[in-house]
């Protein structure tokens, strides 16, 4: 099993990359492929005493700007640590790519390099988040702006099969976001996706979900738009902080604050494990012929470890080859006629 | 200043209702209007010890249901205890309503019965939200589904004169809620909406708003199509309740735990007050005619003692007189065509 892994994606890279990769190797026994400027890399693992002759570097002498215009990744960065890692992966020299580069050009370089796999309309960004009794995977989140109800469909078919081959769910619980809870509520896709959704019968399609259920775990794949999902996900980000900064202040607040927290501090860890992305690894790149995971921007060792981890699973359990399949079977039993209109 | 109360609205009605009036009434020196079935508030307020003849109880037999079609409060249920509400609120005989029914019948019947404010496309509902520092309006979260450029940019002028009015903040910051900061970032209707913003200057317009940095309080005012307003108002309501199933399991965790529940415990209240919907009272219908609040559908008394409060503010200040004369002022200056295309 080898990954692949951008050596310069991330704003702690290439350092908290070839931390994660070193340790990674050790943990997970796996190969590691790192791709950027062979120099810097060796210089930053020479400083840090990371031993570099345990990976393969391939040598890749730009890197794509996260505020750069996505599609660049396919002209002027052709040559880039990013495009390098999706040609190797394309080319068959690796079986997943690891990148906290600029979430746009990762869509569209792996879309147009690794290509998507067979029917697939787009692929969609779907990261691992939070809920109270464990996790949904929440997709897209802003590769998409503007769906149509068939990609919903197959988003809820991939975010489906990820939860069941990844995280070990029997027959995950598919979910519309919406307004509310009525077949007939939201906007044009939402009603025409539930219909599809209803008819198609490919996964375990439990309806609309209002967000307020979305913390609880009412859902395990929660199947947005691209806008609506990364409205979802920031403002999770953000609620987030705001409650760990209140949690702060509350035991922060003179000696008794800080006495408490003494007794406590177990549990207050475990919580903020829970909310903590780095457990997580990163969020799949859900639809490309072959496992892309993007790993948050601001990764440090640990998150680009884990990100390896969950590219290494992603791989090893054909997660893949079952969409392949999936897709190819609505493809031959399409839903009902009127579940189109 | 009179508040008409619609005595049969919400979970807790008509008890809470009675209860609430009763307070306000001592609290805040209002006078108050009660609508509903006259028998039954005399028969709860007898039980209760409320003394109803401080309040004007005006009889209207039935009541419309929340899962009832909001339209119908205009046919089958025109003499519910809401649209007798309104009617009176029509006719000059009371300054604002309060009124904790269905969301969609109180939009559709303060419309077409109190009416909009002159040259105001739609009313939008606006709740106010909890932020670290503070509080922000949003608006709308589900009166509009689906919006123009010119409703968001209306939208933000109402809040903007809101948050100056009621909630005395100077020059309020209006924000559209997008998934990126750059003006060229979201669908249509933001790219659109941002253009109208900058050039029409009538408010103090900051840009785009990225969902992660709207509890931190950036924006005051933070503006959205109602589907997408909608998705954030319920994703707080969801994620501030499992932080605070996180807080109880974190202080209910054995003795330890509930010890130093005890010595925090002042700084926990603090919080839970900050998130508290009762505390801010209801959400303020925006663009009718005279003033409307909506208070949350499982109120408590003092959730309809603090909305009273609120209405009082709302009519007291001079909000809707302000946006009289803004929308008149943008109609005779109109933003520049550019920003039109």
């Amino acid at each position: 099993m080898r990954i692949i892994v951008d050596g310069f994606g991330g704003d702690n890279s290439p350092l908290a990359v070839l931390q994660g990769c070193e340790a990674a190797i050790i943990e997970y026994g796996v190969d590691i492929t790192v791709t950027g400027d062979q120099e810097i890399l060796k210089k930053v693992a020479d400083e840090n005493k990371i031993d570099l002759s345990k990976m393969k570097v391939v040598h890749s002498p730009t890197v794509i700007p996260v505020c750069e215009d996505p599609s660049k990744i396919m002209t002027d960065y052709a040559d880039c640590s990013m495009a390098t890692a999706f040609k190797l992966l394309a080319a068959g020299e690796g079986d997943a790519v690891v990148c906290a580069g600029s979430t746009g050009a990762i869509v569209v370089g792996a879309s147009l390099i690794v290509k998507r796999i067979k029917g697939i309309k787009r692929a969609a960004l779907a990261p691992i988040m939070p809920s109270e009794n464990g996790c949904y995977i929440l997709l897209d989140v802003g590769a998409n702006l503007e769906c149509r109800p068939e990609m919903l469909l197959q988003f809820g078919v991939m975010g489906s099969i990820y939860m069941e081959k990844i995280m070990g769910i029997k027959s995950p619980k598919v979910a519309l976001a919406n307004i509310g809870e009525e077949e007939t509520k939201g906007g044009e896709l939402q009603i025409a996706a539930y219909k599809l959704f209803k008819s198609s019968k490919v996964v375990n399609f439990t309806g609309n979900i209002e967000p307020r259920y979305i913390p609880r775990g009412d859902a395990d794949v929660v199947v947005a738009d691209g806008f609506t999902g990364n409205i979802i996900l920031k403002l999770t980000e953000g609620l987030g902080k705001m409650f760990s900064n209140a949690l702060k202040s509350i035991f922060m607040s003179g000696l008794k604050g800080k006495l408490s927290a003494l007794m406590v501090m177990s549990a207050i860890k475990g919580f903020k494990n829970k909310m903590d992305y780095t457990e997580y690894g990163g969020a799949p790149l859900m639809g490309t012929a072959k496992p892309v995971i993007k790993a948050h921007g601001s990764s440090n060792a640990k998150a680009f470890k884990n990100a390896i981890r969950q590219a290494r699973d992603f791989a090893e359990r054909g997660v893949v080859e079952e969409i392949t399949n999936s897709i190819a079977q609505l493809k031959a039993t399409p839903p009902t006629s009127d579940a189109n209109e």
